[in-house]
């Protein structure tokens, strides 16, 4: 019986796995120079977990199941629930600043189409228990860290960054009632991924009273920094805190030297309930619908769960967009398959010496590979080519006479006769002509 | 609301999460010296993939679920027919031999109870596309690798090598019939498990005819390999071709230097139908109900799948077992959270040259980190030491006159002037005091 893979699930070969290490060392070496620390959770949670912030209607997005005790749990489908819970969990007892990051796989119950991902990876940021704009500035900058890291320029990504708060504040003067905020976020952050026309449509029908969809768009995209700060300033004391906020979260984006990766856009809002301030995406310069990243600041998940109040901010980006973008931009590295050493016999007795000296140099740290059937000796330099050694190792009659093994190095074709007793102590001196 | 982390499932914390980095670190590093590559596969797969080899019995075991196309899916509770999934769909266009390792998570529907895991992560090692004893040694001699890469010795853990044709052999010589073997193989596999009297109890119910479970027992453990190697050899060919090849395993064991860590044991046979040669598994030396990893020889895992048929030879090591062991000897690793340098501004107004400073350091690929909030400078390195950094670099009104920074060894106590300009293009010999 031929069984597939499950639609919108990744199969990694050795080449595919390649390229995502190259990422999630990219992810991880980044985090780190950031002095963030890995953490990570369970591959599923209590369903509660995910309807108490989002309500029973994220549940058809959610793989869901029980056990034999009719529990109710659901594959996550993205990481801050658990972050939540986990930071709630020990409140008290953890050291401030939290800065915590992730590289959790989940799942998404998408309809399975052609480039849809069921499952993916997505690298998670965040920094806790601080409420100032330099904890904001932080986490952009990690993100525009590990745009240069990969090598992405302010000429091929974007971090467009807005806030909350003075997106409500713009609203709130095109007429948008204060309890129809949340609402038209959500819509404003659908908007770029839904046909125009349809978009209007569904504005008027929420806010009839409002400025039209087609005015809303295009004053959020006008917006100007020092435009808002102004507007922001005379709109009582919740808007000038938010102004005095970005107005310091962008003199460190400076300071930090990442500001060439950011543009401030009221039309980022993020669709997610818990963010309370400073929000951010990154896109393709050129375009292209799908966010690399998107984050920003939530005052309170953490008191959802009975915990106290934790301020954070952080993001969530997705393997697949990041990958995809780089693959079209022919920016991805192919990383290829290498060792450190092949191992050849000139003789089929000489096999328990190849197997001894392979113990030693892997013992050394080195990558050590050799041909399992007994092959003639031009088969197994062909062989070591295919496996990408870096030198040809011969076990040969010298190794009887003199001790002497020959290597070669397989990029430049240079031999070197070596001395198996001091390859057997210092092989990485050795092999490094 | 207060939502707990499900039964049976892990948080890992960062100081969790380094002592599981700690282990797949190893466990990585021991795989590339071996010359193996890095693959993955979804986390759930169809549930035909797992009642196709273990029948539908094994449903009550795994945890699964529909999407909204009413297919059945289950998280994987091993790796192995998801490995035979992938190799079969690309049989013919993968290089032999197939040396590829994972650690994938995987989850298993066990009762809840105190130490019962329903998720953990587990080392899979195969070599496919091989049939030769010098994989199977290569096999095992990763999983010694790995031991001894940990510190433990041959005086700490056994590995406990057999071989099924051989006790298919013994078995019938105590009148085990053809069509039973399976079926005893499965329960001598969980006779270390379950009280003598009820092993015995079920074993005469099986084997009325046969000896008894006690003599079985008794026999298998006294069984020496030279004693073996002759009856299997006096039983036919397939009999002197087993002989042969765990004759030919053991030289190599001794070859690649792991022998001292491997035994000959007859009762080790493995509770799974695929294993087709040599079977083995590792345990404390001192005993200890938990295999620490088990694997063995499977001919024709792949022809389930309709894939060509392709031989192979793995092992899987869950990460539990191994962690529990190391602990309860004391030789879990502590690893600490350490950066390279804490940055310490001595006035609130030199802050935008400390986060310039943070980025030039960053870019270097050092970690590096500083307080969020404006603090004492006593305070500053206090934080420094509880994040553990190697040195802390304070910004002082020095840099404006002289463009120097000090810095300080945060281990010994030594203190040295740098030049700023230096250090943003060299940290890495400057720091190294």
């Amino acid at each position: 019986m031929k069984i597939q893979s499950p639609p919108g699930m990744r199969d990694f070969y050795p080449e595919d796995m390649r390229v995502q290490n190259w990422l999630f060392d990219a992810w991880r070496r980044t985090s780190r120079a950031f002095g963030f620390s890995e953490y990570e959770g369970p591959i599923f949670e209590y369903l509660d977990l995910y309807t108490l912030k989002s309500g029973e209607g994220i549940v058809s997005e959610l793989f869901t199941f029980q056990d034999r005790g009719q529990r109710n749990f659901a594959i996550r489908p993205e990481m801050t629930p658990t972050l939540a819970r986990m930071v709630a969990a020990r409140a008290n007892a953890l050291p401030r600043p939290i800065k915590w990051f992730s590289i959790p796989r989940m799942c998404r119950a998408e309809r399975p189409q052609r480039g849809r991902l069921r499952e993916f990876y997505q690298w998670n940021v965040d920094i806790l228990g601080i409420d100032d704009p330099l904890a904001d500035a932080e986490v952009i900058a990690v993100a525009a860290a590990f745009f240069a890291d990969v090598g992405l320029t302010p000429a091929d990504v974007v971090i467009r960054v807005s806030s909350r708060p003075m997106a409500t504040a713009a609203l709130k003067r095109l007429n948008v009632p204060d309890d129809g905020v949340e609402t038209a976020f959500q819509l404003i952050d659908r908007a770029e991924r839904m046909p125009e026309p349809e978009f209007r449509d569904q504005w008027s029908r929420q806010f009839p009273q409002a400025a039209s969809g087609e005015q809303i768009l295009r004053i959020l995209a006008q917006q100007r920094l020092e435009e808002c700060l102004e507007l922001a300033r005379d709109a009582g004391s919740a808007g000038k805190l938010a102004a005095d906020q970005i107005t310091e979260l962008w003199e460190h984006l400076r300071e930090l030297d990442v500001a060439d990766f950011c543009a401030f856009d009221l039309r980022v809002v993020r669709g997610l309930a818990y963010y309370t301030g400073v929000v951010f995406e990154a896109h393709p310069r050129q375009g292209g619908l799908r966010a690399l990243l998107g984050g920003g600041r939530y005052d309170d998940l953490t008191g959802l769960l009975d915990g106290p109040r934790v301020p954070g901010v952080g993001f969530g980006m997705g393997d697949a967009p990041v990958l995809d973008f780089l693959r079209q931009a022919g920016r991805l590295p192919k990383p290829a398959e290498t060792i450190d050493v092949f191992l050849i016999d000139a003789d089929a007795k000489l096999r328990p010496e190849l197997l001894k000296l392979a113990t030693r140099l892997r013992r050394q740290g080195l990558a050590v590979d050799f041909s399992y059937r007994r092959q003639p000796v031009a088969k197994q330099f062909k062989q070591a080519a295919a496996r990408g050694a870096r030198y040809a190792l011969v076990v040969g009659d010298e190794l009887a006479t003199r001790g002497e093994l020959t290597a070669k190095n397989l990029a430049t074709g240079e031999q070197r006769g070596l001395d198996a007793g001091r390859l057997s102590a210092d092989a990485h001196n050795l092999l490094n002509f």
